[in-house]
């Protein structure tokens, strides 16, 4: 198996407790994951650490996610922990390769939430569901004392059916192949940064949460088994996802900085904090990886979809440096873009 | 849709919020998810209000369920919260007629949780995972700050592939049918409340963790469609579940008291503190309604299954009282056996 990222790592997990760093989707999350949680519950699928697993069961092909979502605040400009929850599971699915039908649902509630503030969550969760075309088929609910859980945590698993037109696998990945990114990168965390009211900022900015699969699914029917790599950059942003990229398929990653959409209020909002924004969150763009000669191709199949016209191609997969993403300006310098360390945003998701 | 427990129903949700009482598992419970949260959801599958949902998806039948766990503390005697969250969903899909094959699973840990007490819990997932014969395949970690989450909240959600040989749905079950209990009630409630040192008292009482689903197997393969109805009497226990027969199904339940196995320690504690067994959790039992005729050889097949020597036929099925649990006394009296209503134990899983 010399694709799995397990192979030669040496990862072991020596923090005495949990740090808000290890669920920020960085290096500390794949310690967490790689050096204790995949190796003490096993299992060939999950050493994939991707986003959405494959499964035949019963003759059928399907993709199978979960995740959690604990947002603070609940609600922010341009959606919610509903919508997130929603379009989170949806678009795991949707990069796993597979078309997102069902979904499950728990809530776990804090006793003293108004039900209010829960119908109109249930009221997200059902809009957002009919505008992705998935069905909720079920669910749970818990409650724990007031001062637990800020109200609310929503858990979502969804199962997709498998695209067979295409087969992504970081083992797919060649020298040459383009790096496709659907639209502006940041959005999402920093509405949540300034919908905290943490830093005095006006602005229009809204999240980007939406269902990526409409342009997903072009870009299969596009060019299919073209597409060699997706991945939805959500906590840890566009640069963890890449330097994922960067380590699981063993090349290194080059970025044309200048190519790369970024909002001004993004940008703003970044040089005044210190941050990059390669690392700050979306919820509503993907990653692909895409043969070099079908690449325009794909561009457009993209482009051709509401939503997705501010798709580019930011960059290509190299021989080397190996595992390393690299980001080069358009007079020549180059800087290595790292995984998120630490976590300046904690919660957003 | 005559069965449909909507079809007649004016719940309405009016409680102006979330208490403690709406996780529970009974009457508060069943309001909250028949009052809002099906309505605003939607869908005739979450109608059913079942433990999985059953789905047709790329021509396989599949089961489908989530669960999350909130119980307090973490470890209690024969068990912990990692043991819980799988084969709860587990017991939830073998209950939906399925047999259980895949898991995938969210953390949300609470910022300075020990590495200790996470590996402890993961190591439990793990060994119930494979007790229960079901693959972990994907899943994703949150934290929260200190204070938040009691140290950890697991999700799990549970796909099995639906047997053929059964379908059970409130419709099917008839005036006759037997009620088959696998055996004694309320030791996990009364171990978790014991495991807080709330009450004085010594006992080597255990929660009955434990998958159902090789009971639900020898059942199945005994008896196929002469089972009706099955589900695992956790939050609101026996009764809660029993009620919710009689109302989806419009017929009435009545029990044979003396037949029902409860062990002396969780009938002292429920004595001491006023409690009925028949509304205490258990988290290793399932409750079945049989064909009649059926009854004896349902029964055998579980009794020959390691664990279920203590099966026991508890009642029957009557046309009326409609909607209505009844418990019988060896002396020709009986009682009404209502759900639960608030929430005496709370956070029991």
């Amino acid at each position: 198996m010399p694709t799995s990222p397990n192979a030669s790592a040496t990862v072991r997990f020596r923090d005495p407790q949990i740090e808000m760093a290890h669920g920020a989707g960085g290096k500390a999350t794949r310690r967490l994951i790689e050096g204790l949680v995949a190796p003490v519950l096993g299992g060939p699928l999950l050493d994939s650490l991707g986003d959405a697993a494959l499964l035949q069961l019963d003759g059928a092909s399907l993709a199978f996610t979960a995740d959690s979502f604990v947002v603070r605040p609940l609600r922010f400009p341009g959606g919610s922990i509903g919508d997130l929850a929603v379009n989170g599971t949806v678009n795991d699915l949707a990069v796993g390769g597979a078309k997102p039908t069902t979904l499950v649902l728990t809530l776990i509630l804090e006793a003293g939430l108004s039900t209010e503030t829960l119908e109109i969550e249930l009221r997200a969760i059902a809009s957002a569901a009919s505008r992705a075309g998935v069905a909720i088929v079920g669910g749970d609910t818990k409650v724990v004392e007031h001062g637990k859980a800020d109200g609310m945590y929503i858990t979502t698993a969804g199962i997709g059916i498998a695209d067979r037109r295409v087969r992504c696998a970081p083992s797919t990945v060649r020298p040459g192949d383009r790096i496709l990114l659907s639209g502006p990168i940041g959005d999402h965390g920093i509405t949540i940064l300034l919908a905290r009211g943490e830093i005095d900022l006006e602005s229009d900015l809204c999240s980007d949460t939406r269902s990526v699969y409409p342009m997903v699914h072009a870009l299969i029917a596009s060019v299919g088994d073209a597409v060699h790599w997706m991945r939805d950059p959500t906590r840890g942003g566009v640069a963890s996802a890449l330097n994922e990229l960067a380590a699981d398929a063993r090349v290194g990653v080059v970025l044309a900085e200048d190519r790369i959409p970024v909002r001004e209020e993004v940008r703003g909002a970044c040089e005044l904090l210190g941050l990059e924004p390669l690392h700050i969150a979306n919820e509503g763009q993907f990653l692909a990886v895409i043969a070099a000669e079908r690449a325009d191709e794909a561009l457009e199949a993209v482009r051709a979809v509401p939503g997705g016209e501010a798709a580019v191609i930011i960059g290509e997969v190299r021989d080397q440096p190996v595992r390393t993403v690299l980001a080069a300006s358009a007079y020549g310098s180059s800087r290595v873009v790292d995984m998120l360390v630490g976590d300046p945003l904690p919660r957003i998701c």
